[in-house]
């Protein structure tokens, strides 16, 4: 019964919303094929076109992150609204995981104990899992800092990283060092900006990408 | 035992983030005193200085807020990002309660029935109780619509509504409506951008206004 004089409904919605954000950004655009679904829904999600000119993909991201998923990996993230913003049902056909460590009574006691962040101590309860994985950072760069510590240290290599801290201390420092070492792929947001809805969007967008191969292999 | 040599701990940061933003917004700037430091924590949470031309204050809305939050108030969110990004200790010490509706069984079934967003569906489930409370908006224009006519049809009242929706269909307009309606106080960004992260952060810098006041009243 839906209300075909009414107002647009949530998938009328959608649809409508992308196709204004194809229409501004003409071709030839920055980004194609995959590379502009996943751009396109962090446009759609922020409202931000500057992230066109922000967005950096390492060339075997989607495929690795697109494998992972498949695989039913586990997700890392930063904060709860990452984990949130991803949502539990979008990824549960490949029993992926999602996790977040940042409110663990270890994690509370060693950032008061140790003067570091809770972001940063959250990795450390996860980085001996995350091998073949996702890890999502939507807000803390010294969360993605220390990852990168482990990474370039050889104990973990996740299968993606989705580095998109926010904010003026060691942000874009910490995303400069993302896409500088040569372990890991990632999806980034070069610069100050970042945030949690950006992150979870990206990982919904490669959760949308895994579902449509699927249906294509399908005969 | 703060690691005084080694990288800034959390409240540094946070300390040498907002000193950042001040001095990239000289003086006379857009915003001063309260509203001042809700805008500066919203740039914190988005690094977009663009928020400097587009956030809007009813003239009564800090107050209402405050006044809303110190007396234990329910908030209402439009998304679960919202309410975790609000986070429940920062307002635990007034009693106050967040709610969000959008997961509810009646709500997902209404909306699959007739066609209207989740979002929409979950303001008919609060709002009798929202008199005197506050609304939360970080994403749906529909939830934004929705309040609105319930609040011009004299069926509640908030004290204060948050309406930060984002995107390509019918934000703006949302949004314009908000600013125009004379009845409730308001906290806005006007045009597309919004979303739940700077939603759920004018709430937090209300709760730090709040905390201020009191410490401020106790001799």
């Amino acid at each position: 019964m839906n209300n075909r004089t009414g107002p647009p409904g949530p998938s009328e919605i959608e649809r409508l919303s992308l196709s204004i954000i194809d229409a501004e950004v003409p071709e030839p655009r920055p980004f194609e094929g995959d590379e502009w679904v996943i751009v396109r829904r962090m446009i759609h999600t922020s409202a931000d076109f500057e992230l066109l000119e922000l967005v950096d993909f390492h060339p075997d991201a989607i495929e690795a992150g697109l494998g992972a998923i498949t695989r039913g990996c586990l997700l890392a993230t930063d904060t709860e609204m990452v984990k949130v913003g991803i949502g539990p049902r979008r990824l549960e056909k490949w029993r992926c995981t999602v996790e977040c460590h940042i409110g663990d009574e270890e994690v509370v006691r060693r950032s008061r104990g140790e003067g570091i962040t809770r972001a940063s101590a959250a990795v450390d309860r996860v980085f001996n899992r995350i091998n073949g994985g996702i890890y999502v950072i939507g807000n803390a760069p010294t969360a993605l800092m220390r990852l990168l510590d482990l990474v370039e240290s050889g104990l973990c290599r996740p299968a993606l990283v989705v580095g998109m801290p926010v904010g003026f201390v060691n942000a874009a420092e910490s995303k400069e060092r993302l896409v500088e070492q040569g372990r890991v792929p990632y999806i980034t947001i070069r610069g100050r900006k970042g945030g949690s809805a950006l992150a979870a969007t990206v990982i919904n967008a490669l959760a949308g990408l895994a579902k449509e191969r699927i249906q294509k292999e399908i005969p």
